[in-house]
């Protein structure tokens, strides 16, 4: 094994650059290629020496026919680990086409939560025939990771770890590490656990390294480690790795008792897994779901549209009050979707930045006040400025000063109560235990719909006929 | 130290459950509450032992009045790390309070990455007395980082680093562990380098553990590394991370020497930071800034919501264009809001999908045309779907076939357009290297705000009057 000599070839061959993206890229129109023109070995080859993640991104990317060939050409030698980097729906279309069998033997080669994770996702009758063919004892110990909650600590954790008494010396921890066949692939820290099996400290195992064979265990270990109960919520979890920067936590069972380890790159696919979910929900879309099939996306999407057409008829409800106004005149008919769009805008605006706050935990009940005091200001500084844009937009263009004045004042009171309504609604919701992320976008902007209208169609009626 | 003996005290002390957020709340209060009440010394003992994160929450959490006099009473302690910790305008108004002379003592206890983090965000003037003040060796290597770009693996990886050479043995790289002074104070893989220190493999710590004093690193390192050039993009490092469940990464220069190592806990940061601007620019809202001042976030704002005026007034062109029908047929004033708002959620949602699928790298040009396509007939369902919802409430409400095929019409257009332009608008910003978070949703809003109002007057004007 050589290196690369000095000068001789600059970055490295393992170096990954910015262009990896559009190589992949690449990659994948060679292997639809390949697939197209039936030289079926040297697509497999193509895939021959890729990392799961990277396996599993081209059957993502791939359609549905090349992927069953794919798969074909991959079969015998398929890397577990990219069952568990799939989609849920790709993952469903290439364990049908496994069956239950070859899953089974791919799922048994997982750690236990890898384990949990896919079969998790399989449909009830799928999931029933891929225990069945696995042994006894993991059968066992799936079964119990699926006894967890759904997004709890103990889904993500898994079971093998590394602990040690904290009377055992680095020299006798180094050499238990140099003999023990069982251990976990990866690890980052040992855990020092008492007679009970309750974690009293973390070595990192850098510190482990570093320090002499006599020395105890408990003489280096951090002896207040942050410890996650079996059923703390997956997203709180990721706060503690966020927060105290943990590479892995101990998991202990309602008794105190370590039964699991969580892992950071676990963690960092829960913190895209939350950040996603709020995207999603504030553009009114429940799942992500690039690859589920169309009736599944549509299905998916109606409900949100339809509560979408039920509020956009009642803020219609609202105009039709004012049909005799609007009739005598027409270009209020012009200016109202201006104010109510502004009120949505401004809404919106405060809305994500609420949202965002109360998930980062940036906004909680110590600030709440002094911040909802702050949208407001902010909300009156932008009600002037556009109240006043606005009228002089309707004076110079219909060259009425009443109705400059009307959309004026009926933009001022929308974007305050759009401001307002931006903050109040997802810090109630949240408060009544609603995800705010996602109801409150069609709150604030039938909110914003219904009092723009009603402001500039009611000021008008009031004072230009 | 004794730990928790078994059955005695259930989860042990350190457990952290989901109320740890509420306690922090708690703290929060308590610590307003001493300081309201003039009792300093007790707020100062309430921050003590306290991680240096969540020192910074609370600094963040309450008001400035009180966030000067909590900085008074720990400034002779003050842990370099909650300056990190601070966002933008909190640690602007600290650093201000401490001075150059205590700020740099500060940075000067900091690993360089953190370090020049700090520095970075100070203004001109502020940075210069900082440097000014530090030690000639400390000032030298942060401005070294300040001159890689901004966002690149240069400013996030940390200089302190353990490299061994590939011929020294698994003894020989414990010793000099255990010997070594200025190791770093984590880390999580040991860089083997040839002689011009490129490096050519890595050994997780827990590999190293494992393997008995005589075997040469190089026999039992991953020789594939995944290796950071120091001007590759944070979100570009953020994905390598994400794809591969790295905890640590070499960076190299031009030449392919190492020159640095990248953290995870780093990472992490990056991919919060990165999933947060998409979901505030999706928002209309370009920083979050939650302790911005009130002036400097309608400033913020304020773009935005002209851009979305100037949209607006063009869709009331549109509307202006018919004002005609509108006068004899007032009905139509009152259902066109339901068309442009049914189109504005379906372009959402599309928009939504787009973006994430971009940002995650789901969506490439492998793929795209694929899932336009499914776009498209998703749209197409949902278009039929609610144009004969709309038909239907149109008739029912106005008891006009006519009205009520004119809003049929008119939506099953709409939303088609939606779909695609939804689709078609962020695609086609990233091709021109513009974030499609940033203008798709005002391009698309403006979209199938023209398009509903356009297509509803217009078939109106043609077959109603």
């Amino acid at each position: 094994m050589t290196g690369p000599t000095a000068d001789a070839q600059p970055p490295g061959e393992g170096v990954v650059a910015d262009s990896a993206i559009s190589l992949q890229d690449d990659l994948v129109r060679g292997i639809q290629d390949a697939l197209d023109s039936g030289a079926l070995e040297k697509a497999g080859e193509m895939l021959d020496g890729l990392h799961s993640a990277d396996v599993a991104d081209v059957l993502h990317l791939v359609g549905p026919d090349h992927r069953r060939l794919l798969v074909e050409l991959v079969r015998e030698h398929l890397d577990a680990d990219v069952l568990v980097e799939l989609d849920e729906p790709v993952r469903a279309e290439i364990v049908a086409q496994l069956g239950p069998r070859e899953t089974a033997a791919a799922v048994a080669d997982l750690e236990t939560d890898e384990a949990v994770d896919v079969v998790d996702t399989l449909d009830d009758a799928t999931q029933a025939q891929v225990l069945g063919a696995l042994e006894a004892d993991q059968r066992a110990s799936i079964e119990e990771g699926l006894a967890y909650a759904q997004d709890s600590a103990g889904r993500l954790m898994q079971r093998d770890l590394v602990a040690v008494p904290s009377f055992w010396t680095i020299g006798q921890t180094i050499d238990h590490l140099r003999e023990a066949g069982d251990l976990p692939d990866e690890f980052y820290e040992l855990f020092v656990v008492d007679p009970a099996h309750h974690p009293i400290g973390t070595v990192p195992l850098n510190r482990a390294m570093r320090t002499k064979r006599p020395v105890e265990v408990s003489a280096i270990m951090d002896d207040e480690p942050r410890i996650v109960p079996v059923d703390m919520d997956q997203e709180a979890v990721a706060f503690l790795f966020e927060q105290y920067d943990l590479t892995s936590a101990p998991v202990v069972d309602a008794s105190g008792r370590l039964v699991g380890v969580i892992m950071v790159d676990d963690v960092v696919d829960i913190i895209l897994e939350e950040a996603e979910e709020d995207i999603l929900r504030l553009g009114g879309v429940s799942e992500s779901g690039l690859h589920d099939s169309v009736l599944k996306t549509t299905r998916r999407r109606f409900p949100w549209l339809l509560v979408n057409l039920a509020t956009a008829v009642l803020a219609s409800g609202v105009i039709a009050f004012f049909e005799g106004t609007i009739e005598q005149i027409v270009a209020l008919a012009v200016l109202m979707p201006i104010v109510a769009s502004m009120g949505g805008n401004v809404g919106t605006q405060t809305l994500t930045i609420t949202v965002r706050g109360l998930a980062t935990r940036d906004l909680t009940s110590a600030n709440a006040l002094r911040l909802f005091g702050r949208e407001i200001a902010v909300s009156l500084i932008n009600a002037v400025l556009f109240a006043v844009l606005a009228g002089a937009v309707a004076f110079l263009w219909f060259d009425s000063a009443g109705l400059a004045l009307v959309i004026l004042a009926a933009m001022a009171v929308n974007i305050v109560v759009a401001g307002a309504a931006g903050m109040a609604i997802p810090l109630g919701l949240n408060r009544i235990g609603v995800d705010p992320a996602l109801a409150a976008t069609v709150f604030v902007t039938t909110i914003t719909d219904v009092v723009g209208f009603l402001a500039f169609l009611g000021l008008a009626a009031w004072f230009l006929l």
